[in-house]
Order: C-alpha cells, then structure tokens, then sequence
C-alpha cells in the first residue's frame, strides 16, 4: 500500500481493515529499515497507529503535527512522501532521522532537542488564532520529555489560550530509566486511574440503597466538586487548566481516531494520555526496548547484540569509577545519558554517588554545582549538544560560585547519523566565553584519564570534551610535549614554513593533510585550549605563517583567540583559520561529513596549499 | 536590638515579645534603606517574619538557607552580621542586594536568576547525606519562580531523596503579572483549601448520624485513601511525592516557627505552602506592591512616584506599538520582564499580540519561534542577563529553523545596583557563536527605531541590544556613516595613527578618551556588531594600530573577530583589544563600575597612551 500514499490524504478513505494492513506494512518497512541501516527501532515500532490516527484526523499541513525530539517520525514520514527515499534514512544525502523543515512542509521543526515541540505548538496555535484561520495544532511528546523544564513552562502557558492545541503524551513507560524522577511514578498511577472509576461506581449502586442514599450521592457529589474545584482536581494536568483525556490503548488505531476527534470538539488545549508499547510488533524489541531504543544494523532474526567495543564513553564511565574507589567525595550526574556516557557501570558500582535527574540538563548542572558547594567533587556527563542548553547555569551558577565542577562533554566535534540538531561543534565556544573555564580537549584514551586526573587536582569550572567513537589510529610519536604540564604538543620542524594549530580528533587527519601537501609544516596540538598557552605557542610558530584547523565552529573559537593574540603582539605573518563556518551539518558518515565540511585531510592540504 | 546582633545565634533565645520587637525594627531598617538607596522593598517586607523564623528554627551556616534569585535577602542580611554594612547596600563597594558567597558564610549561592535554589540545595542536601551530617538544607521560592521550568525538574528529582531538604513556597500573589499562567490560578485554589477542609469536617459530622452512616464515613475514608492513592493525591506537589504543610500565614512568626519545626520531624522532603503579603507594614507597599517591587530611592512619607523618564526600554515600547499598527503581525513575547522592557504600553494597546510567558526565557524563546512558524513577526523582549538562559532555544530552535524572530535585549552592557548576576555583557559573544544571527547595538533612540525598521524587513534571527537607561548626550555628528546601510560609522580624521572601533553606548567615553589621549585618532563606531563588515572597516584603519573597544566580554567579542580578519588578512600593525577579562562585575553606580572594569574615558585614554 505504502508505495501509493503520496500524501496524507491517501489514507484518509481507507476502511478499518485496509488501515489495520497499513498498520502491519508501516512496522515491516521500519523494522527492515532500522536492521539495514540502524535507527530509533522501539520508539517508532511504538507509534505506528497513532500516527496514522493523527494523519486521519488532522489535515497535515494546514493542521501542524509536531514531535517532540522527532527521532519517532519514521511512519510520519512514510505517509508524508517520503515512502520512496526511506531507505536513504540518516545516510548522507538522504533523509534526517528527525523531522525536518527542508526535507518536508509537514515537518514543522527541524527537532532534535527535547521540550521544544510544546511551545513550539503553542506558538503555532496562538499564531493561528491571530490569523483567524482554523487549524490545529498537535504535540506528540513521550513521557520521558515531560521531566524537561521546558515542556512544563509551555503547560503552564496553555490553560488560558483557546488555542486549538492538542497535546499526545505517548507514555511508553520506558523512555527514561526507572526510578527517574517523581513524574514518571506518577505517570504509573495515572495509568492505573481506571480502577479508580470502576470502584467509584460501585459505591455510587450500594449506597444508593442506603436509607438516604440518594441524598448522601448527592452530597457526595458536591464533595467531589469542591474536591475537584477548590483542591484535588483529577490530576496534574486538570490542575493547570488543561482538558484531559485517557488513558487510551495508543496501539489501537481506531481508539485513537476516536479520542482524538473527541479532542477536535473541545473548546480548549487538551492533553491526551496515550499508552504505547515500546517496540510493539517485533517481539525483541517489546521484551527488551532498551536495547532497541537506537539501533546499529542488525539481523532481525537474531536480535541486536549487546556492544562491546570501547569508546571514549566507556573509558571515561570505566575511569571514572577508578576514581572514585580512590576518592569517595566523586559523584556523577547526567541527564538521561547515562547509557551514552558510559555511566552505567558508574551507576552499578557507585548507586549512591550517581545522580540522573531526566532530560533536564539545566537541572543536571546546577544541582552538580549544589553538590560542590555541600563538599562533592561532581562530574557531570552531558552530550556537547545538549549542554549548549546550560550557558547561563554554567555561567552563574557554577563558574560564578567559583566551585568545582567537572564537565564531561560527550559527543563533543561532528557527528554521524543524528545530523544537524546534534553536532557537538558549538561547545568550545560556548564555553570559552565563561569565565574562568578550563576546557581539555584529549585526543586518546590515555589523554581522556590524564585530563580527568588534571581535573580532579584543579579547581573551579572543568570541561572535558571528547568526540562519539574510538580513538584515531595513527603513530602519535610524532608530537612532543613542550610546556611542564603536557597541555602544548609539537611536531619536530625546524624549518617550517607553516604552522598548524589544532587540537581533538582531527589532528590525525592534520597530520595526513600535512603530508599530502607536501610543505614544511609544524603541527602544534593543543590538550588545553581554553585558556590557551599563547607565549608558547606563538614562540613555537616563529613568524611562520599561521593555520587554526578546527571541528567546531569559527566564531568565538581557539583560533579567534589565537589570532588576537598574534595581532596583540605584532605577529609577523598571517593567521588563518580553517573551522566551520556555520555548525549547522548535516547527517552521514563520518568521512563524508568531513568532506562536506572542507574537513577531510585532503581538503585541508587544498587550504594549506592556498595560504 | 540589631546592633546586638552578630549572628543568628543572637536570635535564638529571644522572646516572643522581642521577636515581635525585633520584625518590626528590621522592617523600619529595611524601608530607612530602601528610601535612601533603593531597593526590592515589597518582597523584603514581606518575609521578615519567616526569615526570622527560619534562623530560629535552623543553624546556618551548618544548615544552609538558598534565596531563589535572592533580592529577598535583606532581613537575612541583617541577622547574618552585616547590619553595620547595611547603609552601603547595592553601592559600589558596599554589600549586594543579593546574596553573594564572597560576603557571608551564610549566602550558599551568588544568586540573581530565578530557578536556582531548588537545584542547588538539593545538591546540598544530597551531598550532606553522602557526608553522613545531620545539617538541612532549605530552598526560599517566591510563586513567581514556580513557572520557572528548572524549578520544576529539580521538584521531579526531590522526591526519591530522603535528603534533609525543606521547600519554602513564598506566595504573595504578586511576584508575577496577573493571568500569566495556569500555576498562578492552581496556587489561588490551593489557598482556598481551608474552606474544604472545613466541609470535610461539616460532611462527616452529619453523616455519621444518619443510619449506617459510620460505616459510610469508614467508606467514604476508603474513597478518599483510594482517591488519593491512585488517582488524586492532594495536590500537584504531593503528586511530585512531597510532603505538603500549609498554607500558612507567613507573617505570623510564631506559626511559621512551629511549621518549620514540624518540617524538620518529617524524613523526607517537605514543601511548606507559605502566605505573605508583599509590602507589609508600609501601607502604601501593602496597597500598590506593584509599585514597590523595586523602588528608586524616595520619601517614606509621600511614596514612590511614577517614573516618567525617557529611556530605550520606553522607546521601544512605544516604538513597537507604532510597527505593530502598521504591521498586524508583530507579537511581543516577554518572560516576565513587561514592565522593564518597556511592554505594558504594547500590552494595553495590544492585548491578542502580547504574551508573557512568566519567569520562563526558554520557553519563551521557543514560542516566539513557533509564532514564527505560524506567520507572525515575534518581538521577544528579555534582558540580557536572561537571555543566557536561551542559548540552545534560540541556535536550534530559532535560528536552525530559520525563522524571522527579533530578539529585543534589554540591559546590555554594564547595569548599576544589581550587580554580578545581572551584567548584560556576555549577549555579544554568546550570541555570536549562533549561525546566521544579526546583532545591531543601537546607541541612540533612533538609531533604536533605524534598528527596528531593518530587522523587520530582515530575515532570520536579529537581535537588538541596548543599554538600560537613557541615550547618553554629546555631539554625534562628528560620526559619519561609511557604507550604504548605516551600519559602519567614522569620525573624520585622515592623518590618523591609531584607529579604535567600538559600538554601543560606550562610544561616548570612547570619544572623549580620545581626546583626553591627544592622539591623532579615528574612530569607527559599529551598528552591526555581527556579522562585521570586516573589508570595510579594515579598510578605513588603514594600517594604523586598531584598538578595539568593548563594553563586553573578550573572548568570543567582537574585537576577536576584527582580530582574525586583520590576521587572515596580514595587516600590517598590531590589533589590541580592551574589553572585560572575566565579566564578573560588581554592583555600584555605573560611573564607579567602568572605572572598575578600565573601561572609564581616562582608562581607555592610558590603554591609547599605553598602544
């Protein structure tokens, strides 16, 4: 069927059973695109009939559908056109894992970031209420979002709006780790509410037998008014105004349909509770969807099978409880990345000391600066791009304090699959306008432990940053160390004409570059670049002409501040710099990634041989 | 009594009576300063009766009190031993109007931005029981911070801890605009409870009369419990799995002492509901508190009057209320800033296009973007201290979408009384690391209308930033605009040795440092300050010497920027940069803080001397 849908409104006359096949043929063609080529399996397995529900109901895109994060958009994009490209999925040049403006009019944002989808809607909503049109707006969040401040700022907002604005809470009951956070038991108990009406109406029939029953339902209906007006409204969302409505069986296509078009006849924002089963449809993926969450190619038949490989990630999880069986007053603190950071094993080893708050980053890092200021040594494991939402905690509320926190950057340079919304290449300026911030950037696993041991011994506003992935494998004899404390490293050259500064993991491809162009060029490496060690380094470059290589983004780098130091001091030659202009790059492999950035080594002996 | 008291210790054996004595003497000491120096009166007549309490009841600084942005200090301030320091409140030199970790043991956190105490003490009160002490922590939070979204993911985390940890919720039903925000109205019906509890009481007394009626009453606590359990615990922080105490009459001291009592009987975290009045014991604080949240200095007798002076926040109020009856689809967004950006005009004329969203800037931020999606012009006027929380909302969720946003930034530059947390001088750097984002820093009103006119007929994301206060006054017209745009401006000077560039409202002492400095100098004065119009402006310096000149952060600033321009393009002199090292500013009046931080016309005029 999936190859006729060209738009959404091809499945608006299909009968029940032709959707129920629909349902069937979306999940098939997930699961063999996730096993070719990897992908978010289990969230999207999960939302199969929901989505087709809200393409049924709702006019895409005059209505704007919009998912939280939008790694689950793969059966929205199915039915948006994008059925002949599927196979494309996260391969460079081919279709984002996210949802996307400029692959889609019916992809609303370009997302990737979660609590952004809520304010978001609501933004689109008041805006369509101003222009008197009448679509609707609908945001699809998984519960695991609803820790994010961001969601609940938006909540707070929605009540008073007429909005036409539907919320889809999609509780799959597995998007954060268990124990997390004070919503998601909540979140359970809601779930179970429906005992609750059973069991109300079961008192309602035996009182009603009672002499003066009748009178005492009625009396205790008024309690349940002043119950629900004055206090103990049904919950949560009641309490901020919001209509709501479930919970409902999310994988019943036709139970959705259903609620969702009771949720048109509303005069305000509703919230929809949905319960969906993770993986739903491919039995591994429902018996363990923490391991289908994203997934490398697999074989179906076989299941994924658990990695193994080491990383920086594990390293540094394995390094850090190293650490802290030597220093107890080591904690770790992460938001919803404990598996990505690599600190499972931490969590295991050290329960006590490890801290995960939810996908609430801000959160992670001021209650990590709390932890310093009552004595800890905190490290706080984020992804370089989701910290990009912590400037101003790091900025007043740890840099300021003048407390110790170690920040942990995962993911920190380019990044394959994930694409635009997660390239880890802001993070080195981000962080160098704070303050008083020491940013490391290793570029092996032995140097990831020694700036974790330089760090420890240090004090005030530590950053770490390492890229996803293993180390580079090339002969690293070729640098020396030239400062006293190993944070400076050189090449031997002493007729250089060039100078290459860099650091992190693209010195191996510098290092190639540099012999592909064939000049006489020193390659300084630097571990510690924020502050920089200008006095060395620009003695080393001896008035040679000067190249910055970065994989981050131009402005407000290392090799702005270089060349401010080189104008300062009447350097005698050019200072050029080679780093992304924009940071906005899109999905693929790593390879060509670089070379869509002018970063590969060959494209960085084009700008050597230029200067 | 206050001279007598050093520390809070003084105050644990008063008496009743002198308790009382001593809460009105601290309110007489509080409206004495504020009239002669200014200050957050209302909020800090409010509170004194519960921060007596609350050093009564705890031991600070074993125990650790965390004002939520922390210009409710005051009375805290005088019981801590800085009563003899009082009189220099908020001035250069003297004590911060907010807490601040280099003047007391007792301030836990340098505080200013909103959401921040929750965070931080529990991150105490985990790390106090990893340490095994007995010591509480308690988190002081105005309603208004209850729609901040960080305040929000810490409650998400508070509940699994068995951490000695006391939420103190200070309700005075005014810290934020009415009608903003479902919370503000859930916070008004849980003030009624009282009248529920009182039916309760009223239900069971009449029924437990009739026949069966006790087995009824046993049934209806069956209900209730099952209620509860399931489906409605008591409220919204109960559901968060808090325990729950009041609400109470905060400006009884007595009550506030036995709560707080009962709060440290209690094994797991516990939120005391708390009701104040802002402004009490100053009637005329008590009748318009709004008035009084922050007052300049003014006469006890006859009040604060009604300021009327022009400044940029009033001319851009009024000048966006021009565009927006000219263009219908201009909106404003603020986050609880109205009043300061200038908006209520805009309000009042122009309610359906005017949006607070509460002390909420991430959200706010994203909103506007999703205005933007849904065809709207948004205007999103914040300061520029709480801009720094939109970092990663306005790269991903503004100007990745490329959208049309216009950021409007209020207090850029360096602010008076406030402050180290409120200095707008990081918006420059941080937002130029932001793909794609123009940024004009007017330095007139109308160069502030001249800012407005070009970003609405921009694309993408702009950002306005201005100064507080008013234009500065001196001869402009030694400046003349050099390209076509009116965004580079010289003066005339065609034997000139040393080019400065700046921009902003430092422009003025830059002219007069020049000629303090009696150099042949030329200045170039900026309007877009990103991206530079590097050949042009390179062009004019002619090969002098560049200084550059900022009211800013270095790192990431615009002269670092010019810097590597002048690099790449191996110009032929030296490029200084003289600009703020850290940001950490303090509070004290402006003339005294840029001698402070160099930037004075003498200071610059030695920096020229020094080239």
């Amino acid at each position: 069927m999936l190859e006729n849908i060209k738009s959404p409104s091809d499945i608006k006359n299909l009968t029940q059973d032709e959707v129920n096949s629909l349902v069937l043929e979306v999940r098939r063609e997930i699961l063999r695109e996730c096993a070719d080529g990897g992908g978010h399996l289990a969230s999207n397995l999960g939302i199969v009939e929901a989505t087709i529900a809200l393409h049924r109901v709702f006019n895409s895109p005059n209505d704007s559908i919009i998912f939280d994060v939008g790694h689950q958009c793969y059966a929205h994009k199915l039915l948006t056109g994008r059925y002949d490209k599927f196979n494309t999925l996260r391969r460079f040049g081919g279709i984002s894992g996210f949802t996307n403006r400029e692959e889609s009019e019916h992809d609303f944002l370009t997302a990737g970031h979660s609590g952004s989808a809520l304010p978001t809607a609501l933004g689109i909503a008041r805006a369509n209420a101003q222009s008197g049109n009448d679509n609707w707006a609908v945001a699809v969040i998984g519960d695991g979002s609803f820790t994010n401040g961001m969601v609940f700022e938006a909540l707070n907002c929605c009540a008073e709006s007429n909005a036409k604005l539907i919320i889809l809470l999609n509780d799959n009951e597995m998007s954060i780790s268990k124990n997390v956070g004070a919503m998601s038991g909540y979140f359970s108990r809601l779930r179970n509410s429906r005992k609750y009406f059973r069991f109300k109406k079961k008192f309602q029939n035996s009182v009603s037998h009672l002499p003066g029953g009748k009178k005492l339902v009625m009396m205790f209906y008024h309690i349940k008014e002043f119950f629900k007006r004055l206090l103990v409204p049904t919950n949560v969302f009641e309490n901020l105004g919001l209509y709501y409505l479930g919970p409902v069986n999310g994988n019943d296509e036709e139970k959705m349909e259903a609620l969702l078009r009771e949720a048109k006849t509303k005069n305000r924002c509703t919230i929809i509770h949905m319960l969906t089963v993770k993986g739903s449809g491919y039995e591994k993926a429902e018996q363990h969807p923490e391991n289908y969450h994203f997934t490398s190619k697999f074989d179906v038949n076989e299941g994924v099978k658990p990695g193994t490989e080491q990383s920086y990630s594990t390293v540094m999880g394995e390094y850090l409880c190293e650490m802290r069986a030597k220093n107890p007053k080591i904690c770790a603190v992460t938001a919803a990345m404990e598996k990505g950071t690599g600190l499972s094993i931490f969590r295991d080893k050290f329960q006590n000391s490890f801290y995960d708050v939810g996908i609430a980053e801000e959160c992670a890092v001021t209650f990590a600066g709390g932890l310093a200021i009552g004595g800890m040594l905190p490290v706080c494991a984020l992804y370089s791009t989701f910290m990009q939402r912590t400037f101003d905690q790091l900025l007043e509320d740890v840099s300021l304090q003048n407390t110790h926190v170690i920040m942990a950057i995962d993911r920190a340079g380019l990044v394959p699959g994930d694409g635009v919304t997660h390239q880890g290449v802001f993070d080195v300026a981000m962080l160098s306008a704070i303050p008083n911030t020491t940013i490391y950037s290793p570029e092996s696993y032995n140097e990831l432990k020694y700036s974790f041991d330089c760090a420890e011994k240090g004090d005030g506003l530590w950053a770490i940053r390492y890229p996803k992935g293993c180390e580079a494998d090339y002969n690293r004899s070729v640098f020396k160390a030239v400062d006293k404390d190993n944070t400076v490293f050189a090449t031997d050259c002493e007729d250089a004409e060039i100078t290459i500064i860099t650091y992190g993991r693209i010195t191996a491809d510098v290092v190639k570059a540099a012999k592909i162009s064939g000049k006489k060029i020193r390659i300084i490496r630097l571990l510690k670049v924020n502050p920089v060690d200008f006095k060395t380094v620009l003695n080393l470059c001896n008035n040679t002409k000067i190249l910055v290589v970065e994989e981050g983004i131009r402005r407000g780098g290392v090799g702005e501040a270089i060349a401010a130091a080189a104008g300062q001091a009447d350097y005698k030659n050019t200072v050029s710099i080679h780093a992304l202009e924009s940071g906005f790059v899109p999905h693929g492999d790593i390879a060509n990634i670089m070379v869509f950035c002018d970063l590969s080594p060959e494209k960085i002996a084009e700008k050597i041989n230029m200067l």
